[in-house]
């Protein structure tokens, strides 16, 4: 735009955010102008404080504003499970869904060669010294059902078994909800070769 | 989420943008905090910039960091025609387009009786006065093609003309490159009664 600098550059920078264009960033910036600038100052504040506060937890990677998170911190949870997850958001979903009590892991990315990305960059040595020191009993492995995400789950599943504890994957199949007409082949294959006899 | 309030304070606080609802909210916040906090400390400082930066331009009404801004301030432009749009990013789409060279003046809305939006919101009387100072030949309408566009496109159209100066309204009729096929019935009368005799 050539009449404004300042209404460009924030155009401009508004696109660090994910899947935000060009249009989108503009209507963003022409919303938070026109009409809400007090949230748009909100949102400043709030960003440099939430960018600035939180870090990494010290024992299972995911973010936290603690030295340690409040699910490692927390005295109900199981200690004797991990779950091995690819993204904090992942650890939402499954705290979402209320069902898993245990602790996590988190991968923060997944194995990825091409990019340069190796066990040593997605913590694995951590995460093989936390079952030493720890009494884990068993070890869930929650990456994403991509290719790169089974791939990480095979080299985790190699060495967690060499050190004697016990390793499961997450069940693959149909979702609940969903049409079986919708369902990828792939999917189906899963679901298929995982079915349970009915008692 | 329930281990961050940090995060979620800021998954909150994007809301504030326009069409991004919880889930976006969270990716936004995630990729921030796991790939981006550089561009994210960026834009918390952007937005502290333009937001107090940015103003209105006295004359034409549109957003812009000067006092006037560099389309009323340019002396190449046609000072004898006015075209009158309902927001800065419609200043924005006509000078993209490149074949408008005349002056804007920005409504910031539309005629809105139950919004309570009248005459006095929309600036029709900065607008009057500048017919008045200013020799202005024609004023172009080009509100939106809604039912409020139009209104107000009418409501202008009255007191413009009571003054002498001519009004003109921008065409509607079949966008290029679309498919006649997908066009709506409106917009299909509208083409057929603004048809032209090729010469």
């Amino acid at each position: 735009m050539a009449f404004s600098p300042l209404i460009d550059q924030l155009v401009e920078t508004l696109r660090c955010l994910p899947s935000v264009g060009p249009k989108s960033a503009q209507r963003m910036a022409f919303h938070l102008l026109e009409r809400d600038r007090e949230g748009g100052f909100k949102l400043a504040e709030q960003l440099e404080k939430t960018l600035s506060g939180v870090g990494r937890c010290s024992s299972c990677r995911t973010l936290t504003e603690q030295p340690r998170c409040s699910i490692c911190e927390n005295d109900k949870r199981d200690k004797s499970i991990i779950c091995v997850v690819e993204t904090p958001a992942d650890v939402f979903a499954f705290e979402q869904s209320g069902i898993y009590r245990g602790l996590y892991f988190v991968l923060m990315g997944h194995l990825s060669p091409i990019d340069g990305i190796g066990p040593a960059e997605i913590g694995i040595s951590d995460l093989l010294q936390r079952l030493d020191n720890e009494k884990i009993k068993e070890v869930i492995l929650a990456t994403n059902p991509t290719v790169e995400g089974e791939a990480t789950a095979f080299y985790i599943t190699d060495q967690v078994k060499a050190m004697g504890i016990e390793v499961s994957r997450i069940a693959h199949g149909v979702p609940l909800g969903g049409e079986l007409e919708y369902v990828d082949a792939g999917t189906l294959a899963h679901a298929l070769n995982g079915r349970r006899v009915v008692d």
